[in-house]
């Protein structure tokens, strides 16, 4: 039979955001009509034993300990770096300089400043880049921006946008590398999504005032001590919207309960949405154009008319999964490799997200609004 | 038969939050045993014609055009006061110069200076007086305040709290009293019971950042022309309570679609409660203490376990009304005057929350973080 | 001042539904313009120290521990009928004989051959009656109903109703009067409920086939030994309406968890409602004549536009509660005391109900359709 | 690199059904550590040009037009049925005679008779045999089955489970098979799924009331005129479990604005649980044993804790998709075939089910109780 080019795909890691991307690679092909073939060529992880083991599992050809190695291989078309956060930036700049186009989860780096130079350098290079941000890709989500960009819902004038989960909540859960000082806290890694939400909906915030809160001051060190902890744990922020409108943001990883609380809520003139991650195949819309007396929030399910859940499924209500919403990330990338479109979210972007989550947590240590 | 001292009820006002307090005062005898028999003696309101529909309405004794001569009348213990906000205080100072207990809606007066003269006032002249907070007479809040000052939910970390409506997100409806630079915005009108609950539930506010902000900058003024808008559609703060949780806290007058959102999450140690108006006979509640695999929020519906539930119906999940909770309002008030208790919410407490309302404004237009 | 005839009531029984009937005259003129005044004549109970107290508490003028006093008594114009059940035909057989207009909470006797025997009286003396079906009351069902008969929903095909609740779940909990195979069971308490909603909104129900079912099969007689119970815990029907339509009831009395579950779907060709009276100020409507994309269930809220919303509040989203419904019921009655409109839902068709609840038992133990 | 025995599938048919499957057989191997290696052979369809364009599509090795040199393939272990209902026992019957594996979309065949023939050749021929019921292969469904079995919720005393869509909804569709009088309408083609899952929480049905309706009387042929409609629209059931429960069953096609209301309820006498297949990542669960003021229905999210979800994503809340459940079908079916446990729903169970939908539709026709 013929076949397409292929794309060969060298992945950096194996942990839950590793698995997620082979989903990813593995069903994208079957749900949409990519201009590659996508080939699982090299995985390498920190020992040849663990490197192996989840090249089986995965259905990689071949396994490596030695990233470099792996960078290096003219075989290989793509850099996937789903690695410990410190290592990113070392990685991506390394396959920039390879020639490969780099995929990365997110965030790029601890510091926006290093996104920055990995954004600068991927630029320079001419090569195509990725962040990880899953929730972007819900098909709900890009309707939803449709929505307000064809002025459905009027002239926008207020968000609330929130990102919580309670996986932090647990006093004595041990200090890990999401408590440093450098690139830690809610904010970061929860937050971001909420401000990468917000600017996806409403496009640029242009100023914010934050408000960055440790409430948990020390954690188990994992050695019989403890740590202290300097990041916050909750990170709101007020932000205003370059289109006029003003809003709110929250991180909080210590929100006792909630698993998935990706919220938002948009005003506009004409009507508003209202959204949760923890039921993602729904939109809420109010429409002022309704006839008086059935005026209300109207619970849509995301169906075929919400492009690309078709693709998945010919039937409304059936509902995408959070692995789904990796394949559309994937398709977007490996379609825009082919030159059909930008990249769904690139390294400019995700860098541009961190300075976000800095400038924030900036405005919170000076107790003073900052423009962006 | 034998009978109760009588309590005689002097109104002035019959608008809406006037027929409010009627209702209060027509079920509240017959829900719980007051220690007096409410007679509703005489109502006030502009014009005679006025005065003696309403009274007829409402089963008034009497009619008068002359708040003064109601307020001196000898016959009557309580004088009410529904009358626009901007004569509340000059409607009360004289009451409570004449001696009688005064009920007055919200807010107190346009400014939290003269709000406070009027708690001294009250409290030099030994008179009971009452705001009418009615949210705060929901069953399920003094349940879900029980829970927290218990310890059920742990260290109390985190809150939010939003009073979102859409009364005024027509930017063609017109200028009204409620705009008026002198207490008038949405803070005031609406996130003042953001702010009350906030309190209610948690104990006193401590520090607070403001972000008020105008969306419709002018509307028309009734005459054909238009006005300028100065208050704020939207009245957020940052806030850090005196036991050290920290919160955030939105009033917002132009939420489209929201009738009567007045919602909160608070997050403990081990446990959090989610609270909405719009349903305000549920209570969801999150317990740590739960199985695992089996933890989940619950959704309580309000039942005789939640006092003064009981006293209305004594089967679970019939629920409450709005005007319910003005009849537990007022049976607060009248059992406190029989000296049964504290006044649920009185001028003190009215004057703090308005106190608040203008330090969040204040420290809004100052763009910095203030002391309460 | 002028004042209005006056409408004099003599109410027999003070338990929970005559704490409710009181609530509901209590609150009535308030919220509505009646066409008489109410006046709490006397009230009647099974001991003079019961009827004086409870006479005390609702307000009444006098007590009686006579009740055939009270229905005899001219200066009475309508008897209210809280008593037991099995003693109401008793009662309102006599209060019919007086000429008194009579008021009766459901059901109008155990049999329908009663109930049958009190309407024929009542229309042969030419009084007026009522039966307590407050949830027809509900702004929203009145709503509904308008709907199906406007044909917002297009051709009425399928439905689907239920009043589960779960007072009866627990196996210790003793015999009562409920359990009595004359007019005892789930189906008669309260699948009457979901009967009597069912042809509010479409109509006659023309043909049925029961399914009722008894799942605890003795319970404590309360003098230390087990009585059994023969009477149904889940009373199901199919159902053919007269208009074509086809459905469903459930009455159910051990549903665990179920306080207020008497919920209902409609599906029409062109629309669909859905309602529960757990959150009973909110109808949920779906239009297929929204736009493609954009269709879902509207969340709408009662408000102003719902009548009589308005009557209890100017503002949408508020919420009734339970007892406003009663006090509606009472203003529908009262008004068609004074010829204004027909009663709500007087014996007739409170013996109608009775009569399905028996058609459906038969059906059952025949087990085969049966005509209505 | 080592590698595990291949499993070589045949797939017959490429439309909606074979399109999920092949997402099964994608992602399956990634998500689970499965015994085999799963190879997509060779696609049948019916042109060469349709077969080829999906066996490129989905990633086969080969295509063909002759599903019967697809069977007769010594290459190919495992045959996968997705074409129309009307072929399957064809196929079905010659892939066993061929002693292949069979994996067939429901239902098996028309008749139930048909499907019973099915399921005794493929245990006459030793053959392991799927039928495709992915609602089962919920976590949820597993966790409610189990708490159900351990006796969490006590005594089953009732039970309602419905699947309702509105895909027939609109009149003017047209004929297709699924309105075939042999084996057509919504209680065979949707009611089926509310039996198994019905049966897959309580266990055997032991006898059937049915109710089956047909609506919609004639729709277009699709050449320009009418054709008559004679299978049901909505069909109910009553149904008696053989633990003695009793409960209703109803699958409507015609339920305008349901996509996908695949909702049950179970009532014990210590506990309750509530479903619904629009939110299918939640399960809500209400305890007896809950302290009391604190008992409500608790909404139990999706994670680690409910197997197998933690092999799709290692933090709960994050939600599967319509399409994992079908990897989790395949998944059982492959460690089936090595062995590893039974079948999770074989052509045995998927033939019972046919009978209980037959059982149902007799009984509507004649109007009487049928034992199963």
């Amino acid at each position: 039979m013929p076949s397409k080019p292929k794309l060969r795909i060298g992945l950096i890691g194996s942990g839950f955001m590793g698995k997620a991307h082979v989903f990813g690679f593995a069903s994208a092909p079957k749900v949409f009509d990519l201009p590659y073939d996508i080939e699982l060529h090299t995985l390498a992880d920190i020992t040849m034993e663990a490197a192996t083991a989840a090249a089986n599992a995965f259905g990689f050809h071949s396994a490596t300990d030695n990233w470099r190695a792996l960078v290096d291989n003219p075989e290989i078309d793509v850099i996937d770096i789903t690695a410990p956060n410190a290592l990113h930036k070392e990685m991506a700049l390394a396959a920039i300089a390879a020639g490969k186009h780099v995929y990365c989860e997110k965030p790029l780096a601890p510091l926006a400043s290093d996104a920055i130079e990995m954004a600068d350098a991927a630029e320079k290079a001419g090569v195509k880049t990725q962040v990880g941000f899953n929730y972007l890709c819900n098909p709900m989500l890009a309707f939803a921006r449709e929505m307000i960009a064809s002025g459905e819902l009027g002239e926008i004038r207020g968000y609330r946008g929130i990102h919580c989960e309670d996986y932090m909540a647990d006093a004595t859960s041990p200090y890990t590398f999401r408590h440093d000082p450098a690139g830690g806290g809610a904010l970061a890694d929860i937050g971001s999504h909420a401000l990468a939400t917000a600017e996806h909906l409403l496009g640029p915030i242009a100023e914010v005032m934050g408000d960055c809160v440790t409430s948990i001051h020390e954690r188990p060190d994992g050695k019989g001590g403890t740590r202290k902890i300097e990041v916050d744990d909750i990170g709101r922020a007020f932000v205003r919207f370059e289109n006029g409108a003003s809003g709110s943001i929250e991180g909080n990883w210590i929100a006792t309960g909630r698993k998935m609380q990706h919220d938002f809520e948009v005003f506009g003139s004409k009507g508003a949405l209202a959204f949760s991650q923890e039921h993602f195949n729904v939109l809420h819309f109010y429409s002022t154009a309704d006839a008086k007396g059935l005026q209300g929030f109207r619970r849509i399910e995301a169906g075929p008319d919400h492009t690309p859940y078709g693709r998945f499924c010919v039937a409304p209500g059936h509902q995408l999964g959070f692995n789904d919403l990796k394949a559309i990330e994937v398709a977007g990338y490996v379609s825009a490799l082919a030159g059909q479109g930008d990249e769904p979210f690139n390294f400019r972007k995700g860098a541009h997200i961190q300075g976000l989550v800095e400038t924030i947590q900036a405005s919170s240590s000076e107790r003073s609004w900052r423009k962006v």
